[in-house]
């Protein structure tokens, strides 16, 4: 069933950040009736994101009900996931107007009593994306058993594409007819796919254990691709990423990397070459599963169409392996190189 | 303030996971009064554990009591920290008779409103060790600036000896007047220590961030020695060990391993050779700093003397670091090693 959906998302459009209003645009184009930004009203999305659907701007709550909506997406992903002071004022006069509310932040928009009330009064629903399951499975190493052939993308940082790159290339088997899975494991993956486990909320010693469970209730499919997180590098969610690759067991994994960047976000460390990369992922997997790191794709953000053309040869030479702009050239060539894999 | 521990460690004594009763009788020895085990009631726990105490061992908690215990220390830790059921009612007596109740189980005995009632009504505590604290802090490589020398046991394998090589390693700093510090990062470390964070029941975003924090609020000591969880090739845990290797960013790491075992637990995986897990823990830090792997910890389990000393020539010979069996031997090569790596 379709769905009617206003993006909150103050501040942030038009910045690197503004990843899940672009990728609800993208990826759900008939159901983004409106999204707000106090800064880009007047204009739409199109102009300001660069996403081709025309959604409107709007600066206020009021402005956006006037599009019908039935749900608000809570569009923002800060650092450590606090919700800022002003937008629970909105929060509560969209659940008010009878708008489920969509959040994905480490707040808990469902355990703030009021809030909870409202929505129970107005018989909506509060869904916190990154609540964890009640469940505490543990990994075994069982996901290699899958008939479905499983790729992971995983990134030279964060914030980089890996879940792009993951909802392209199942977009791609598609395609050809495949039954190809995108297998979402954060909140923006999950209001894409409309399911997932939000991984980076579950307790350590279960995280591996909820991949393989995501990954086991696909296993019958032909093509089973998993959103990855973080990046192996990254000092804070680099436990993540690796609980992700073992829970998984990738039998091929693509490299997103974003050509722009030299330094990894958050710190100082210059980030290595792509071939130290490749070499770092699947040697991080190899003793339980021989996972091989077959394409790379390119982010080009910030770049001219010159120069990410640049970027995605020189991808291609220093690695030996295909390098594509999946959202500009799609990830045929990625799926080609995956079904050679295994 | 000393206190009066009687440990729940029904069916589990005389096993290699009864980790908890063994650790708190050597490392707290004046504060065990009792321990419960219908298995080897009537013996001690020198005979059963052969640790250098001679604590009774009970066959009921009405026996425990005569003992004049003032808390109940649970004292399994199952895959999955699920509640075994009989275990309830004993829980529920001794909150009764007026005891708190220490548990390091995933399910949190305090979120169980009868139990929580019962223990309000006689002013006692319960403490879960595992409940996460509400804070969420994101790891930024801090530990780096540290004036202590940091080290972190790591290891072939889960459930290994990580702790107390820690506790061993610290104490020998200690011996030589250093200001040294055990940074618990597990439960069992948490009753030894009095502090420390259960690391395994921290969300993924946050466990680096907590590991962090444990470091820099023990910045100024002389050495602070973390607990080592998981292992990095352990599909389940490997997370977890990532997250804290990123966190504490250690000057320098102390490899602890199970001689007597040559297949990783809970998956068919051959321990691949001491040399190529230094290799694997060197590198998975190595950008974000430089720490090494400077000597190995010998746990000689089910092997007899001569095996044992066999085992820990065969480590030196190697990897060309100093092994000891911290528990027979001290730690006070490996403290040498540590000084010398930064």
């Amino acid at each position: 069933m379709k769905q009617r959906l206003l993006i909150l998302a103050d501040g942030s459009l038009g910045v690197f950040n503004s990843k899940t209003a672009t990728c609800l645009i993208r990826y759900r184009p008939d159901e983004v009736v409106a999204v707000m930004d106090r800064d880009h009203a007047g204009q739409t999305t199109d102009e300001v994101l660069g996403v081709p659907a025309a959604v409107p701007i709007v600066a206020s709550l009021e402005e956006g009900l006037k599009y019908a909506p039935d749900t608000l997406v809570i569009g923002i992903a800060p650092a450590g996931g606090a919700l800022p002071a002003p937008w629970r004022e909105w929060i509560r006069a969209a659940l008010e107007a009878g708008l489920s509310v969509y959040s994905g932040l480490h707040v808990f928009l469902g355990d703030d009593t009021e809030l909870a009330a409202i929505a129970a009064a107005h018989g909506v629903e509060i869904w916190d994306l990154r609540r964890p399951p009640i469940e505490q499975p543990i990994a075994h190493g069982d996901s290699r058993g899958t008939r479905a052939r499983r790729v992971l993308t995983v990134g030279t940082d964060c914030n980089i594409g890996k879940m792009v790159a993951a909802v392209e290339l199942a977009a791609a088997g598609k395609r050809r007819g495949m039954d190809a899975r995108f297998l979402a494991t954060g909140q923006t993956g999950m209001l894409i796919s409309g399911g997932g486990v939000t991984l980076d909320r579950i307790p350590g010693d279960f995280m591996a254990g909820f991949v393989e469970r995501l990954v086991l209730e696909h296993a019958q499919a032909d093509l089973a691709v998993v959103e990855g997180q973080g990046c192996l590098l990254h000092p804070a969610f680099s436990g993540v990423t690796l609980a992700l690759m073992h829970g998984a067991l990738p039998d091929a994994m693509i490299l997103v990397h974003h050509a722009a960047r030299s330094i990894m976000r958050a710190q100082s460390l210059p980030i290595p070459p792509l071939a130290e990369w490749v070499r770092r992922y699947e040697d991080a997997v190899a003793p339980l599963h021989p996972g091989r790191v077959v394409g790379i794709a390119i982010n080009p953000y910030g770049l001219s169409e010159a120069d990410a053309q640049a970027a995605i040869a020189a991808a291609e030479k220093e690695t030996g392996l295909p390098a594509v702009d999946v959202v500009r050239q799609g990830a045929d060539r990625l799926l080609d190189a995956v079904l050679i894999a295994r």
